[in-house]
This record gives C-alpha cells, sequence and structure tokens, in this order.
C-alpha cells in the first residue's frame, strides 16, 4: 500500500519547513535537505502555497515558510487532498484503459473506500505540528535536518 | 493511495473464483472475466495456490476452484500478507536509492504504520466469501462474469 510520491514529496517538504519554523528556506534548501529533486520541490511548494499551509516571499531574501494553518493541518486532511484522484486499486482503469468488471457493483471497492477512510482517519489524530515533535524522552526529535547528503540527487520520485 | 496492482489482481482472481465457488476455472477464462494478462493471471494462481486459498487440478478438465479457507479468508489478512514488503512512502529509498534523510527517527512514518494497520483492520471485517455476497435487496450480486469483454487486453498492470 503506498501514497503516490508526488504526496510523499509535499509531506517531507512540510516537515521540513515546521521543523525549521521562523527559518525561510528556499526550493533549493529543501530539495537538498530531503534529498528529492529540485523541479519536484518546486511543485509540492506551488501546490501547499495555493493550500495555504506554507507562505512564499519572493526575491534575495526568499524563501518559504510555514503557515500558522500549516502547523495546524490535519495530517489525514492533508493527505487525502493531496490524493483525492486516486483510488486503492485501479477499478475504473484509469492506468490500463481496461474498467474491471466488477466495478460497477463491488464490495471489494466499498470496502475499500472504508478503508481508505479509516487510514486517513487514523492521520487526521495528529497535525502537522504534531509530526516534528519530539516524541521521546531524550529524543533531540525527528528531524535531523544537519543530516549529510545521502547518495545522488537522481532520486526519481 | 494505491495498493500494488498484484495485489489487485490477486483479490480479482480470488473473486472471480469466489463468485463461481464449485466450478473449476481455468486461468485463461479466469484472465477473460477480469480482463487482465494471462501471464499475470498465472503468477496469481500461483501464489493463491501456495497459501492455501484456491485448489489447482492440472490435466484436460482441470482449473482452479476456491478452497473453503480462502473463501473464509479474512481480505485484511491478505492484503497485509500481499503487500508486507510495501512501506506506505518510501522512506527507506528502496525505489530511490536514496533514504529520507528523517526516516531514522519519524513522528510521520509512525502515523503512516498506525494508518496502514487501520486499514487492514477495517478490511479483516470482510472474508472473501462476503465479498462476493449480494449485498442490496434485490440485487443479483456483485460479479457479473457474463459482462461482454471491454477493451482490450493489453492492460498494463
Amino acid at each position: 500500500m503506498k501514497l503516490s510520491a508526488y504526496t510523499d514529496v509535499c509531506l517531507r517538504v512540510l516537515m521540513t519547513l515546521a521543523a525549521a519554523e521562523g527559518e525561510r528556506v528556499t526550493s533549493q534548501q529543501i530539495a537538498d535537505r530531503i534529498q528529492v529533486p529540485y523541479n519536484h520541490v518546486i511543485k509540492a511548494v506551488a501546490e501547499l502555497r495555493r493550500r495555504g499551509t506554507i507562505e512564499v516571499l519572493r526575491g534575495r531574501n526568499g524563501g518559504a515558510t510555514i503557515a500558522e494553518a500549516g502547523l495546524d493541518q490535519r495530517v489525514g486532511e492533508l493527505v487525502r487532498a493531496l490524493s483525492s484522484r486516486d483510488e486503492v486499486i485501479d477499478c475504473a482503469g484509469h492506468e490500463t484503459g481496461v474498467p474491471c468488471p466488477f466495478a460497477a457493483d463491488c464490495r471489494l471497492r466499498e470496502a475499500l473506500a472504508r478503508a481508505r477512510e479509516a487510514f486517513m482517519a487514523e492521520l487526521d489524530l495528529l497535525t502537522v505540528r504534531d509530526l516534528v515533535r519530539p516524541g521521546r524522552a531524550g529524543a533531540t526529535g525527528p528531524v535531523s535536518l544537519g543530516l549529510p547528503a545521502m547518495g545522488s540527487h537522481a532520486a526519481t520520485v
């Protein structure tokens, strides 16, 4: 079971900015920190800005910062919005061009829709702020932005 | 949010055999009924047989039938087993070769694991038998195996 690579990148961008609250971070800096190609970060930044979860200032001292609304955003709500077009399985044949013959009246399809909602409801228990909050006693927090770059930037997402 | 195409095919094969309980169905017949390439069906049939959910008889009058254990199989349990290697997002960088720098101690990763389990738990409320049971008053059941073939067989799954 997978979320789309696009949803993944959006979440990583938002967590990066949440962890760097107050700091202005350029798209190139985000790309370096999360090890994702620059052009994917650009798209995610544009979408998150459109949703009001981040603010972007242009120019020499520009960069993105997380908005208050972004910190308060329920994770399930965000994932639901970013993957609104996905079906859990491709009943309608969007990818194959061939709809499943069972699609019209299928118990599995209904069950998968309920399961998807249970998945999102679980994520709704957390806000973006919760994701970057240090969780365990003595832990320094989840986001170690100072980590050295691992591997190349040629990740396909 | 998607299940893998492989899990999808396995579910369709199992539903086809559940709907045709008592009948022996060849892999080619299954492929025709669910509109999925023959070689994908072959793989799914082998796996489902290995798991004891279907029985396969070779030879002229051969074919697959669903086992009692297959009818009683919890859907979540099956999906969990078929997608055991999947992470909800590619934290470890299996696809990109670049692990996420947050991966080691990430609140999101933990939340996604809980959400995945909520998804499976919802599917565990049903058995395979439930999936092919007529649901609504007056409905003839979910699986209309007599449907004419739609589109080509060139589906990529």
